[in-house]
């Protein structure tokens, strides 16, 4: 199988690279850059001097689809539904990172990002979340990856959420490393304006959380409601989500345990902790694992789940994705990846 | 006017110093250290070289008391109450920075403590946060200085939980600075073990929450319930609060601004932000300033509020209490603590 | 005396205004930026809100020189030398940040640098580092002040240069944090980019070579050559260098150690420590202290020095020298700035 | 093959069982630890849940012996050689992670370490550097692992010493990350003590300077002098050594590139930049890679490599050890360690 990469010299391309370079079943064969067009790879990425001698080319050049059996597109939103549509007219499989076919509505894709040019891509895409929608993914030419935030939000929320056990609505306080921000110069991103410091941002108008809302909604069949609070720290990577919810019935905390330990116990990347024992970010930092854990007070529930933005929270899922598209081992490429501690 | 601290040899005693150096109206004259009796404190404390020559002293031994017109006892818990009630038998004022002094309830001190030796302070003692009991402070002997996150949460819900415009319970997801957590040799401190990485901790238990509800509660005059959630984070200063409650009733983002507005327009220690402008913690860090500002979506709000653990949160505030107990100019020696950006 | 900055929306900019507002002789009164003219100071940095009213200004408006005493240059290269020639020829003087009045030869700075537009500046004005040319400065109404890292290389050496007790050559391998690069937009300077790695540059070419090497030729009169090799590492401010030389014959030790110490034990903001007492970078962030120490082995020296590049590197001593001009205690405005440990 | 790994709870222990669990060949069987004896791995090191279910058994206790075809010893010194001879003296292949059995003189490990109970194996192991000693290595029952720093410099040194291109001293500024000082409680390793700050430590007087001096000294047939100053700066992992030498002779540049070149082409583990393009510590964390650069002037050379400390500065050394001894593929389960970027 020959994979291409359609924008490759941002933290998300780098690390499809990374994945993919250790990923049995593939050859990665294709990358794009317009900025980087000619320069090799390390010359951009030194980490993967005397690992991958491929250049960077430029897309909108030659005939980049034939020979490629599936692609992934990390482009921003707006640039990648123009390659997705090229791609899907090819035949070939696409997993699009960005948030151009992530929604159901098209309106509701308007109202937060901007005009959709091709909204058929809406109804051939599935939304590329294996923990939920894990049956309907097999059968589709388009993948929707998810946001890193959702990611960090709809699994844990989903055992509960499917069967109806909280009220429709949540208050999410989510932490985020820097490179969620993206590979860019930013005055906001430079590390004298991060470091020693933590920053709310886009407070309850996240971009983020109309998509957790219509997933949650679809999931619990009642209108869901999102508070979501997003908040830049000093850290490359990771997402440490605390997701506030409260119960429609009394519950032990026994029993919330067993219905997410039954739910979980057969996800290859979701690690459920025992209350009282919480994730630490790192541990999950350089996987492409979702650990979660809760403790309950008086009814509410904090549930928190931690991801590396980048891998479970983008490049992992959606090699993740593509590896049920091929019907390959889930974990293939992703189980091998471990924390540096 | 004489000063002395007892316990100056972890992170709030050298701050104390630190602010103490560039107070115009009093003099530091003693610090105690039972382990580092004897040496110098640039020895311990390598900054202070120049600046200071004192040498820490051991408090059991010698008449430390005479001579000095006021205490900062910056002890851990059940140490400090002894000498705490030492000082105030002796007739001079004392600013306790543990949480001995703290709660007007014997009963919930020994339920989140220890057995409280001499419950007679906690009559005598006043609750040390100016914004809310500026006028009590004055004619008291010992003040119980706050607790750092409960400093982060009271001023703030202080408007609007005394006028019961909000529903008496909040959830606080807060973020801490490593220095919170005392200077010591400690694995879960290690450098390695907090950079890069996040960590929830005492979650719905910690040992601030009782002191924030019992406050809340005689502010509000009904009981007030908080669900919070500690989290480390690597940073060496500074608390984030994320504070969700939620309103009564109806009222406008612009009221709950003029009300904020008004309360803290003569403080000189809380700086209110316009919605949609989020403090970033660092340009509280070295500051006593409590920057606060808030959101609103559908009844509910998050307000941030930001400090400097060590400063507004602990030996600033104590300075602050010291000022007001003496009749000093209560910026004096805090005003020019600036942030370093 | 009233002082005024132009271009005070940088890093050095903001520190001085910081220094500038807690000094006890003077008045801020003119701020400039062209960028953000028309803004109060507090919507580009928060942190001084409610501590600074003062709006930016554009300074190619208006007659900005009446009723100021003293001004400070915090301007790039090159747009500097213009505003310090007005300055200059209105008779009022000025502290330059920038190189462009660094060096006696106009040539050197040619090279370095770009074409000189009025090399006559050059003569006029005195290289402002205290502990080598304080008596020279007092006289003078340009004051050119040192780069970050020339004045953590020449403080130190100038007792040992000066009695020519050293070759004339040595290697500095200096690790600064990363707000000697200015307060910008730049991918490199992202915080992704910077934590958890070092990144050398401008290795044995770096601009400040050729003025270390100025100064120090100067100083022990005979040709001083410098193996500079500067590092990125991820802080924000502080420079640590590590100076090797070799000795032209042999000293004991204890030796060398008195010739510092009766050097410096008049200088202000000079701490020497002992040999083996290494001094940590975060003891000098936030003041305006050159912490030095040294080790000897076999007739080679490696000497510590230490800076806040912000301030003994820029402002601190731009302040410092402003307290020269004027007849100030040289320590005013500076011996408060304490490191935050 | 069945490997084992005595002392496996520090950072070089979880680091090894981080990597034999993604190699090949061999099956990880046995990891000890008298501190959690009996605890699952993941009670301790959270990132291994539901990837490794080994438990931590006491080596004092029973035959761990038997069935084992190779142990890693991660011990401190002293404890190590115990370990290591039971091993030896039972017919198993030993990597020893520690100091003891790495000097050919038994006198200079008694200087700069403790007496050394049983000498016999300093004549029995093999200095564990595969780019110089590969060959001695195949042959050896014991290796010796070399330290971190040595590892760092001895690589990039060994061609122009080995030919004796250099005067026989180098000076070595090296900067490391925290994770070189060990797993441990230690006031001086608080994330608050070590971040924002660098600080020097054992200047001229570190242990790993024998070491380098012990190897150099034989590879260049002529005693070699090392001048050696560590740092301490806030990051995880990673070394980056600056080494300064000298030419005996004039060499152009280009001559000096093509012998590194020519050296390094093979090594599977080495990578070299073109001059003026150094390498960034973070592109080799989390890999087995060790990177060099150079830059001359005037017959001075500062050359600088690159190391994840934990990684090609121990424990993936170790592994590469392991590979050689085996006669596996020396880059399996090292190669797929790739840099976070």
């Amino acid at each position: 199988m020959k994979i291409g990469i359609i924008g490759a010299s941002g933290y998300t391309g780098s690390e499809l690279i990374r994945i993919l370079l250790n990923h049995k079943n593939i050859e990665l064969s294709f990358i794009s850059s317009r900025e980087h067009k000619g320069k090799k790879l390390f010359e951009v990425f030194p980490q993967f001097k005397s690992l991958c001698d491929l250049i960077f080319e430029d897309p909108s050049e030659g005939d980049f689809l034939k020979d490629l059996d599936l692609l992934f597109v990390a482009l921003p939103h707006k640039s990648a539904m123009t390659y997705v549509k090229k791609i899907y007219e090819a035949g070939i499989p696409v997993v699009d990172l960005s948030a151009d076919c992530r929604f159901s509505s098209k309106e509701i894709y308007t109202i937060w990002y901007t005009e959709h040019t091709c909204p058929y891509l809406l109804k051939e895409s599935v939304y590329g979340l294996p923990e939920v929608y894990r049956d309907k993914i097999k059968g589709k030419r388009i993948v929707a990856n998810p946001g890193c935030y959702p990611t960090s939000v709809i699994i844990p929320l989903y055992p509960i959420v499917s069967q109806n056990l909280i009220k429709p609505f949540a208050i999410v306080d989510s932490k985020t490393g820097v490179s969620g921000a993206g590979r860019k110069a930013d005055l906001s991103l430079n590390f004298c304006e991060v470091c020693e410091s933590i920053r709310p941002y886009n407070v309850f108008s996240h971009r983020h959380s109309p998509e957790m809302e219509e997933k949650l909604s679809e999931i619990g069949k009642e209108n869901f409601s999102i508070f979501f609070t997003p908040q830049l720290v000093p850290l490359k990577r990771g997402i440490l989500s605390s997701i506030y919810v409260e119960l429609k019935n009394d519950l032990k905390e026994e029993k919330i345990y067993e219905i997410f330990l039954e739910h979980f116990s057969n996800e290859p990347f979701v690690r459920l902790f025992e209350p009282g024992n919480y994730p630490k970010l790192s541990q999950v930092c350089g996987t492409n694992f979702c650990d979660i854990s809760f403790k309950m007070l008086k009814r509410r529930l904090v549930i928190f789940s931690a991801i590396d933005n980048l891998i479970k929270g983008a490049s992992g899922q959606a090699v993740q994705n593509m590896n049920i598209l091929f019907g390959f081992d889930e974990r293939e490429g992703l189980i091998n990846l471990t924390s540096l501690g």
